[in-house]
């Protein structure tokens, strides 16, 4: 048993990580902090954790007892996990960072992005970005992991195939992603309103979106170089779910995608390749870590299609920063996480 | 390790007992019946389930089969369960069946509000009604469960104490209820088309809903006596969830209304009474095998106003079956039914 | 041609005028102010209104402007109708007020309900409560309007016959109340955000909600003597609308309950009896400015039920506050307000 | 004032028609038909329309009543105006076809996407694409109207003023299209369902969709020669609207996008490119007959992306058709189309 701290957990993703470590074997919630909400239990404010923590209340962050737990998961806002990391891996707590403060190799263009300075730097060289499909045996032994962004996690599965086998025009790609509103998070801002965001669909930072830089650097890795990418994010009524649409121009004769994408994945425990013609449905996983992906080749042409979903705060969140959890400290990758999706 | 059988599993209680059972230790699902779907497998159909059922096919009902299961779940329309019962029960399986086919004690009524004769009257001195907050002890010892619908659930569990206690005027409840959309099941019919269903509400069947004797045979248990009661069901655009809304007029002081419904549910596992002054919220209880319960007597007066909320497809259906399940095979009443609700 | 001003355009209820006025052929929107948004397009913040209103733009009150023109409707928040409307009247500016300033014919119970002092107790005397099925003529004559709010409007138009032949015991009237969220207005509120309030069903304000006094005031007019209600609302999973279940006990035989509905609203042109047996739907009256109405005696007992909906921004806010500007300038009653409801 | 009538009522674009024509000054509905529903009035199937056609009722096909008639429109599945449309001609009726029939002017690709052959190859000569932006001189003098698809107009509005600038490469365009659920239609299917399609999003018809090869059709006019196109249709959780997002590689420097597309629409009354920046939201097009568009170039990098909205019941269906007969008898284009979008 070993115990785990959240920090920032009045947020989407902070009572997702508690719905979801409330069926893990090894985890024991130790502290749950939050500046607004210190007092407060947590299933007053999520009434759905009624007997399952009642007697777990947030808390002020407090340094030392954050540093008596094993791991610390950070579900704040930007910077947050900055100030605090560094004091918490001194003390010998690994840190699971579900924020974008890590996920960026080069400070400065995290700088650009958030409008800040990258105030912890020094870590960056030992942060590990945690994607286990492609870092799994680094992620076993880190301190310190950069949970991938909700968008950034559905892209990347969608595209490694293709990248690592070099199939596609690296400099034209295209990502049409569908979000719920759960991805713009807890805030109470009017867009994210139920009478603004339902009965609509619409785009937004089609000139860019923070987790573009993100991506780039994800899919450079896979394709060993730079990619050219457009990622148009869309906002779409309900409240979980991401569904990316893909689009690559074949620069050569791809063979078989269908055995492609199985092979790549055949031994990822959360990545589902669909039978070939399949339309993957984002309800398939709702409340569940795994990503579901096909991929089509229309009228045989030179476009390849990958259709990606993932559920935001599972796979996309709170569930991959428990997938790592079970990496770094040897439990079942599957603890925690083995429930099936809520469908319908 | 027990051995179930499910007749009728294309519906959306049938996929929801795959989905809890993944969870339960102790139970393996042995057959899964469809006339119309014998052959495909089930995570063909349900791709949340991929993963999970893989082997599993759908199959021609079988008696043979099913007789070889431990216990057999019907989540069938009204009549099937009647055809099979009897003959399953005298294999030494036991019959938990989610229809309405044993749930009223009176075979004339049954045929009344169903149209049709009862088949199996001679099941109904055995047949015990599966809410386990009146019968627990008898549903243990039970070789025939009628598990009870979904408003019946909620109206009963929010009625109890009120009844029990007396306190209530017997000839004059009122019944408020809403439902989502799953309570009319998984069948193509244009009212249940999300561009018919969604954005709006509307009650229906105000004149006499098939529910109606069911209430109002356990609340007259509860009440010893018969009641009158106006019960007015709703359909309301949302997946999952009842809200019944229940007004009762006290003949009495009532003394702490509160004290009175924590006592009565303080040893049900599945029943949480929630804080005075609490407005409970469907989404709280979202795949989850719970009834929460709020009482309120707007300014002091004379009527009494209990606000009860289940997931229709868990405590009002499939959960409540595996509940029964727990209890009479002497599983932990907890088995397959531990997760927290999924919220948002 | 009448020109008139908007007070507080930027909630529902301002831009809902704005949608149905653009329609209406005697009208020209003369100023539309905002504290908040002064200076910005209307279309800006209400791209729907994109090619209507192309030169409007929201400007700070100002008494003078307001004051040139023949009528000015208040879509504010409770407090500044009092402030303005005194001054406005005396410049001969007609004020129709869709707040709850001037609901109450009792200026203390008001200050009970709202928190603080009524600040124009002189205008309450003639201010009329613009239910033009209750007080057509004394609208036709009036300075100053006071619109109903939405539940009232629903909960009296569908218990107004019953009262009126005195029908029903007075003292023990139901009312249970769903609303579609823009009820809550556009306020920026965690509860009103898409991944709370959708796929969600609750009741709120069970101990006493603001419309209550609103509604015994009105149904005890209707009565000739004071009503004990018991007024349950519910936040549901949809933008528009309120659905009405009210629950009389009948005290003696009513006779033909739907030829009482029928000849009671004969001559009203925005109230629709359907045929016995419907069930209305809240989106058969989306966008429009009507109220359908069905009245059911379940098993021919002694409780009458009666279903009643509106959409809460058009029969509920601004199609009423429209309907009232009509009767008060001598416009057809149907002006700006002819277009059917949008279905689907 | 005009004769129409509607064949094929009973769906979602024959009620739409109705919900227009209601608010049409020129138009009067003489015949609505539906073997289905011969004899039902059409106010209670949709009673939206209580109070507005309230002697309007569904009859048999009558090529003597409908060839009375000015106009008639065909709401129905393909093959039912080909059957028809040539009777009606001969008799001076003219013909707006909402339904495939008459889109492709090859009848043997029409024969391929629909299996069956085309029944009146000897119209194709005279029939006319109903998008006014592109043909609104041949609109006003034609007998035979083929009203664009619902895709189709959105995509043909958001690339026409790309394709006619020969800014991008045709071989290589991506339309990746967000479609409401009316947009199949209400026939009772299970992937219809609320349960089924709310809270959900997929794409479907990846290796091909029937509205495929009108697309290609279209913009092959406008680019004046055969374009490659990749088009991908998702369903999304809402009733109405298509959102289209559009991606062009940029094959010269375009100069300012912006005015291109502002000048190319200039005269037009009802497209709308919005600002510069701007992201069209599908409900700002609600009931409206719009199409709202915004073009982006994100990073000033080689891909062009537009975002184009409308109505898939209005200017995706029946306002286009209506505008279509706007211009065929000389009434003003916005005649039945004035009204504003309902938001929210």
């Amino acid at each position: 048993m070993i115990k785990v701290g959240i920090v920032g957990g009045t947020g989407y993703t902070g009572v997702e990580l508690l719905r979801l470590l409330a069926q893990h074997p090894g985890v024991e919630v130790e502290a749950i902090t939050s500046r607004s909400e210190a007092g407060m239990g947590v299933s007053e404010m999520y009434p759905n954790l009624r007997g399952h923590y009642d007697d777990l209340t947030f808390s002020e962050p407090d340094a030392e007892r954050l540093g008596a737990c094993d791991a610390v998961f950070f579900a704040t806002p930007h910077g947050v996990a900055h100030a605090l990391a560094g004091e918490l891996l001194a003390k010998g707590t690994r840190v699971i960072d579900l924020s974008a403060d890590f996920r960026l190799r080069d400070a400065e263009e995290w700088a650009n992005w958030y409008g800040q300075p990258h105030a912890a730097p020094e870590l960056l060289d030992e942060a590990v970005y945690g994607l286990p499909e492609m870092h799994r045996e680094r992620i076993r032994k880190a301190r310190l992991i950069a949970v991938p962004g909700c968008y950034p996690t559905a892209v990347q599965l969608g595209l490694l195939p293709l990248l690592e086998a070099g199939l596609i025009d690296v400099d034209h790609i295209i990502a049409d992603c569908k979000s719920g509103v759960t991805g713009a998070g807890r805030g109470a801002k009017v867009p994210s309103l139920m009478a603004e965001a339902s009965e609509s669909m619409k785009a937004y930072g089609a000139a860019g979106h923070r987790h573009l830089p993100e991506i780039r650097q994800g899919l450079g890795d896979a394709a060993r170089g730079p990619v050219g990418l457009t990622f148009v994010p869309h906002l779409t009524p309900m409240i979980r779910g991401i569904h990316a649409t893909l689009y690559g121009r074949l620069t050569r004769d791809p063979g078989d995608l269908q055995s492609l994408f199985e092979c790549r994945f055949a031994a990822e425990p959360f990545v589902d390749v669909m039978p070939a013609g399949s339309h993957p449905e984002t309800r398939s996983v709702k409340g569940a870590n795994v990503c579901r992906l096909a991929v089509h080749r229309p009228g045989d042409g030179d476009t390849v299609v990958v259709l990606a979903v993932i559920d935001n705060l599972v796979k996309g969140a709170s569930g991959q920063a428990i997938q790592n959890l079970n990496l770094m400290f040897g439990f079942d990758e599957h603890a925690g996480l083995a429930a099936p999706a809520l469908m319908p």
